[in-house]
């Protein structure tokens, strides 16, 4: 047969013969480097037969990036090779482990086992350091080709083989990878030899997972590894998981105080304890008065309403999957609310409206209740009780653009205090090629949205990308993407222009015409959620929040009961100043409230002792003013009253 | 038979004689002006035979407050005698009219009536002037007794008479008062003559009224009159039934857009618009400072539970009734919170809790749902989802009493700020005697309790009254009630010490001994619910809410258009200066625009023409600060910075 080499020259070759013949061929150089073939764009091993006329590169350890799954998988291999030999040295015999499916993931691989005894993570290091062995040892990989008898021979020992082999459909090859002494039933593809595994690899954890993830089936144990090409990469995403643990806002929020959960109270529903809920009034306190100062309205509205609104707004029946069952009073049927906007158009509609009155911005800090499935729940990053930042702009279609400048200009203005600089906006858009049944006919208010909202971000100049096909059915969106510090990106926000629900609620105005004429509605929400926004922030600050939201500011500590008076006059004088400060009398030394003080992420330490009674002054520490000596405590709450305002996050 | 005077004297009567009687023998005089007779005690009236061996005391105009029913009662027969007459007048049959009942009610009677056709409220002059002719007619009353049959034929034209008469028992006398042409079916009693009766009555309206009760029976129109002994009495009642109209918090709440409920969202379901839910804002961020001025701790719970909470707090399945019906999530049964103490509770166990962090104080705003029986729902005051100034004092048992004096100083701090004055404390105490089945036993933990309650209000020298045997079962209350500005007492916050509930959550701390103790929880209320509060305060002020509370404190009306230059100019100045002010730069005349202004309850007016342009100055009027002239902007910030202060509300 014959195939075609990148530079377009043409090999002949035996019928079915693999890639390594190619390398083979090409020079005895590549016959040695070659780690795994692009075949007509597909990545394949070395070992596998060729289909004819195809297209062949040889990819060599220059491409190790793009042969990763080549050998992460065979690092799975290795991984199974060593826990065999691990066990034979246990002096179990090798038909006493089973095994499940190893994959590769991203990032690496696992390898699921039923084994005599259970690993534990102090094996793990061991494991390792086989598997370093073996890659050294450099045990050449190869594939065999098996008809179904001698597979079930071959595994005869292990059930779960036994189940995969039964079930592969007939005329597809049964195949085994061998190195070494070590082979497993496997589908490959492989590098031809261990040797060529970059040894940037970690074992990470291991955990139960039931074969093929049904309860009903054993449970078995998995051992999760992570591999990459250099040490470099290693060790960064090493580091980025370290970070994302310091930064857990659930591990922060459990150590600080700040939330919490309870059995009894319900899964999901989250109970924010003094500190954290400190902060979230100061959140909302700040963007209270952020609104009030942008025009918008404040209001409240009830957790629970009708079905009727809800059969209005289309959530019943074709969103039921997201709202709680219902409560029957006196006949009636009543949902927890999913979402704040029929209640805001009921505001909207309880009187006439006109023109004058537009743009109207009905803002609240609306509690809603969504169903989540319980393996789904995280923290406050996803609960199934949330308090929205939210608000309903009602505007004539003519205000649409303006009004999404205004709503742009407050996210850069709130996202500035907040120090939050990675972000950017995503305008989603719709598909009427590609999803003609959720998005209709292109219309001209779809062109015309569409319009609006791209002045809007041109005008005011900020980054945006589009997504076609991302948009609502109802209108086009205006995302917003943040960055976080360790490097995921998330929607934290999204905004959505919405020409559909206000015609379902029969909203209107009269306009300058004196017709009656139905409004568009801008759904807002700039922190998104309270609780996932304040689990973002935990994580961006890693938990070292910004001296106008802590609850307590200032740690005063005396370095013996005799300054206790002294310290306690300084407590007096910051508090009359608004600065929250509190002494810590407790009979502990100086060195481990001050370690409290740190624990507990307090900004600012004031430290009181001989010297500083005899000056009047105190000696002050901590993240947010660093050290000074002799300060006049009136000097130190003028400049906490400085800092103290939003605007000054540190990351 | 014999009856005796009030001096002792004994009277020798003709068996079954009345009162009239008794009367005439003493004087001509008395026999004319009795009006009614005291009974052995009780009231009766001059023409019903008289027991034997009375004692008997004849009621003249000098008693007409005792004798009220019975002239309040004739009044209902005068007014059912000239319907008969106006209705006469009309052309119809005296047999085209019947009769429901007639009573005596608080301050008044009224009558149902079957008509040929409906009264209506312009009839109700007309038949008022008619009831002042038959006083005037002076006509006899008297008193005739009937037997069934005779009964039967006399009201043969009216079915709802003939009902009764039926379902009379056999034994009792069948007795009709006539008085003129006049005659009904009537227990009595009555005054003897029709000029007796007072001319201070008035009839106050018609409203449709089931025959006794029942939706299954015809509807009747019944008529409401009040009557009073003297003119001053009737004067003072209208005025106080006009200033509850004028302070109907659901009139002001509509007129001045405050909050509204939704057909679709539900009843008892308030909905708080914009300039309602501002006030509401300013009332909780005015709480939540004072409360952590006053070492309060800020909790934010969700606002539904699992079962077990429930179960453990004893209010399933004890207090089922307040519940809603349970949202089944994944198989477990959820339930909105009716209180927030369970919440509460939760959180206190979230971790072991030492001496050292005693008392502690959870606040929360909490919304809690529960149920109420439509009929019972009223504007803000009886609603079914409200939101609690709420607050749990964790405390040993040594601390209740300094707990409960800074409860007790919490409230008049805030009722001053308020102008509430009017008001006292109500202490609740257990009743062992009289209810041991609510109570239990006289314990330790009661005594105590009970005098430390007592002596919290006895050291801080508030007034306060007791009350037997209204407790909570699980301990002492501590009850404030408030006269309303329209005379009303009402309980407007409940304090409650509480040694039970601890105990079922297993609440503990360590003590300072380093044993395991359980605390005791005081519940409390500054505000009760905001709610609440808030229809309270709009009666308070009549709408005129004070100037920290109010969403616009300053209305800006410039003359002509010229003006709004400098209009804009003023407000932004104000506005820097944290001035709630708006211009209104509509094209009504500046007339029209003070009035709106007034309508809106807007404190301050500031008025600017040629004079105040070319002077920098303003023109102000209005509630908040009278009239002034020639007032520089920076002035009136200042002053309104002073005044849009808690602590001023004229009432």
């Amino acid at each position: 047969m014959q195939i075609a080499l990148p530079d377009g020259q043409l090999l002949e070759l035996p019928q079915a013969a693999a890639a390594a013949e190619v390398a083979a061929r090409i020079s005895p150089r590549l016959a040695r480097e070659g780690v795994a073939a692009r075949v007509n764009d597909a990545l394949q091993d070395l070992m596998t037969p060729l289909p004819e006329g195809a297209r062949v590169q040889i990819l060599t350890r220059r491409d190790l990036e793009e042969a990763a799954p080549l050998w992460r998988h065979t690092l799975a291999h290795v991984m199974s090779q060593a826990v065999g030999e691990l066990y034979r040295s246990r002096g179990f015999a090798p038909e006493a482990l089973r095994r499940g499916v190893g994959p590769v993931i991203e990032n690496g691989f696992y390898q699921d086992f039923d084994l005599p005894e259970p690993l534990s993570e102090e094996d793990l290091p061991e494991l390792e350091r086989r598997m370093h062995d073996i890659v050294s040892r450099d045990l050449e990989v190869s594939r065999v080709e098996l008809d179904r008898e001698e597979a079930l021979a071959r595994f005869a020992h292990d059930p779960y083989k036994q189940e995969l082999i039964r079930e592969l459909p007939d005329g597809v090859a049964i195949t085994v990878y061998q190195q070494g002494d070590y082979a497993d039933l496997c589908r490959g593809p492989h590098v031809p030899r261990t040797g060529l595994i970059p040894r940037h690899f970690k074992l990470m954890s291991t955990s139960g997972a039931y074969w093929r993830g049904s309860e009903q089936n054993p449970m078995l144990q998995r051992v999760y590894g992570v591999a990459f090409a250099s040490k470099a990469e290693l060790d960064a995403y090493l580091h980025r998981l370290e970070e994302a643990r310091r930064r857990d806002h659930r591990r922060i929020g459990k150590e600080l105080e700040l939330f919490t959960f309870s059995d009894e109270v319900g899964q999901g529903l989250p109970l924010w304890l003094p500190k954290g809920a400190f902060v979230r009034r100061q959140l909302e306190q700040y963007m209270f008065e952020r609104e009030q100062a942008r025009g918008y309205e404040y209001v409240i509205t009830p957790h629970l309403a009708r079905e009727a609104l809800y059969l209005r707004s289309g959530h019943l029946p074709y969103y039921a999957g997201d709202l709680y069952a219902p409560i029957d009073i006196d006949g009636e049927l009543y949902y927890l609310k999913p979402m704040n906007c029929p209640h805001h158009h009921a505001i909207y509609a309880a009187r006439p409206r006109s023109y004058r009155e537009l743009p109207l911005r009905l803002s609240e800090f609306g509690t809603c209740y969504r169903y989540e499935m319980s393996g789904a729940l995280s923290g406050l990053q996803r609960v199934r009780g949330f308090t929205q930042n939210d608000a309903h702009i009602y505007c004539s279609r003519a205000q649409v653009k303006d009004e999404f400048i205004g709503v742009i200009e407050f996210f850069q203005e709130v996202y500035a205090d907040f120090g939050i600089e990675d972000y950017g906006f995503r305008l989603s858009l719709p598909d009427f090629e590609g999803h003609p049944q959720k998005f209709g006919e292109r219309t001209p208010e779809w062109d015309e949205s569409v319009a609006a909202l791209r002045a809007a971000l041109e005008e005011t100049g900020v980054p945006f990308v589009e997504s076609l096909g991302d948009a609502a059915f109802y209108g086009p969106k205006l995302d917003v993407q943040v960055r976080t510090v360790i490097g995921r990106e998330e929607t934290i926000a999204t905004n959505q222009l919405d020409f559909i629900q206000p015609g379902r609620f029969d909203l209107t105005f009269m306009n300058e015409r004196g017709e009656r004429e139905v409004p568009v509605v801008i759904h807002r929400a700039i922190m998104g959620s309270f609780d996932r926004f304040f689990a973002f922030l935990l994580e961006h600050t890693a938990g070292y929040l910004p001296l106008w939201l802590v609850p307590q500011q200032v740690a005063i500590i005396p370095i013996s009961d005799r300054h206790l008076e002294y310290a306690r006059e300084v407590e007096a004088q910051l508090r009359r100043a608004g600065v929250r400060a509190r002494t810590d009398a407790g009979s502990e030394r100086m060195n481990a409230k001050v370690r409290a003080a740190e624990l507990a992420k307090i900004p600012v330490m004031v430290i009181v002792g001989d010297q500083e009674v005899a000056s009047r002054t105190v000696s002050v520490r901590g993240r947010a003013l660093g050290e000074r000596q002799g300060m006049p405590p009136a000097e130190l709450a003028a400049e906490l009253g400085q800092q103290g305002k939003p605007g000054r996050i540190p990351a």
